[in-house]
């Protein structure tokens, strides 16, 4: 789109995975560079498949995305890999190294990993991950997996972007159905039972089996599949589960619907992370938030009252 | 404030548990009557000491909610609780009746339980937690405990509005080090180690221990009770700990930062709930949204130009 041969877009369609990397760190960190780049190649995506494995750390999420990986290239499809890791101030620099998964996965050039540590921002970290999808999806990678932890607002979020979404459990790591976070059921489209080969494995799968028999009736019926992810067992069950769900979603429309979907929830996000940095700004910066506190701290306003004044004066004043 | 003697605001200064249960339903469902309320009762409110209790479902914190409930009330403290319930549509109606914990807790009329269902407006359960602690505030309460699961965005924002935020764990519960939900251990004040006399507990115990001497050097050291809720054993140091760290709160202004935090964080909470939907009704409601979304769709627009395009127009025209 009128960029200059050599320009990082350029050289991302023309298969350069150092530009792809560069622009990663560019719309990670909200750049200009960033934004105008993913205007350039944003025509070039839409054409990735997208699956999301979440899951509590423990369940294997990484072995069972690199084994998935592996699997994926044997049916002759490119893969990018986009691993969203908690980063809390007591695990901080435990981050997964790209380099070591990259090791993993036999150093294959079809297969690219990127990990986003968790940042402070709300919203700024699925925002991020929304990026790099596109940038990966632009770059022509035929699937997209998506790895979260599946905890919290940002990364429900991030599962949500996906196509399709594998929940990964395991027996032993408190995944029952008292443990569950609300929400990570109602969104997955397949279930993986990990360590299969642990006596708890049967509990656990008959745990999903019954949960899954008192919901109302789907269209879709979320398959369970039992995998040894060390040994990389069960993992072309797996595969196929997915696309199977693919092609499900092909029928009646429902791929389309799904990107209305995702794009909406994309747009209503980013609009709100941007208007509350705008009305910051706008409202005297800090200073003009700090005096509002002020008064709801001094109980001459209430925080609702506070919030109103504010949001009328920007977007009438 | 201006109010009729007989206004629902008037009956619940003077102590009209009917008027405070019905303002509750009013300010969950965000009615003007609710927001009327607010206004006129703020004034009232700052007073209360807020006790956070979250941990993981199956951990115990209803029990350990009533038990402290009662010891507070030993020392001649009035309560309020109110206790967030995640309610995902697998689980739909598990929401623990008030009146079972009413019955619980010996229908001591100065023991106020309410329990708020997580509904699907993200934004929207933290403010109407927010808002029924206000109220409880303003009918006067001393001491206010507020039970979440401390899962997702809301969850740790309504542990964030405690004074005091005590992280419960349990032996058995998947919740170690591995597990445990990124963000949670930080905002803790004190842990408490309930079915203390399973065998598990020395070891959540240690492993606690050696989290905490990781750490950057703190001013308040997180002390770590040992519970067994279902006896009441260990209530009373529970107890102890919070007053201890309210007492800390009370030095050095600590207090009074923290609400200005709190503050802050409702008041941009709140911003960006109610600005978001400013915007979707300015856009020509949801037909300009789609229109939005369907040149997204068809790549003639990133979000992000077309929340650019949406918000300019918005807060200049």
């Amino acid at each position: 789109m009128g960029s200059a041969p050599d320009s990082l877009p350029a050289r991302l369609l023309n298969g350069d995975r150092r530009a792809l990397s560069r622009l990663m760190t560019q719309v990670e960190s909200g750049t200009e560079t960033g934004r105008a780049a993913l205007q350039a190649l944003y025509a070039h995506t839409g054409r990735a498949r997208t699956i999301g494995l979440t899951g509590s750390s423990g369940a294997g999420k990484s072995t069972i995305g690199n084994e998935l990986a592996k699997a994926l290239r044997r049916r002759n499809q490119t893969v990018g890999i986009v691993a969203v890791d908690p980063s809390s101030p007591f695990t901080q620099g435990a981050i997964l190294g790209d380099r070591v998964r990259m090791q993993e996965l036999t150093a294959d050039p079809e297969i690219f990993v990127r990990s986003l540590a968790t940042r402070g921002a709300v919203g700024g970290l699925a925002q991020a991950a929304l990026d790099v999808i596109a940038l990966l999806d632009a770059f022509g990678k035929d699937v997209i997996l998506i790895e979260t932890v599946g905890a919290g607002q940002d990364e429900v979020e991030i599962a949500g972007a996906a196509q399709t979404t594998v929940l990964i459990l395991a027996p032993g790591m408190g995944d029952d159905i008292q443990t569950m976070k609300a929400g990570i059921m109602e969104i997955a489209d397949v279930f993986a039972v990990n360590k299969g080969d642990l006596p708890g494995a049967d509990i656990v799968a008959a745990q999903l089996k019954a949960l899954l028999s008192i919901g109302t009736e789907r269209s879709w019926e979320p398959p369970i599949v039992r995998l040894v992810g060390t040994k990389g067992e069960g993992v072309a069950a797996l595969a196929d589960a997915c696309q199977d769900h693919y092609a499900y979603l092909q029928g009646a429309g429902r791929l389309e619907a799904a990107e209305r979907g995702r794009i909406r929830g994309q747009i209503l996000a980013l609009a709100r992370h941007r208007i509350l940095t705008g009305l910051v700004q706008h409202a005297g910066g800090q200073d003009g938030l700090e005096a509002l506190v002020d008064a709801v701290v001094a109980r001459t306003m209430t925080p609702h009252t506070a919030v109103d004044a504010w949001i009328s004066e920007w977007t009438q004043g």
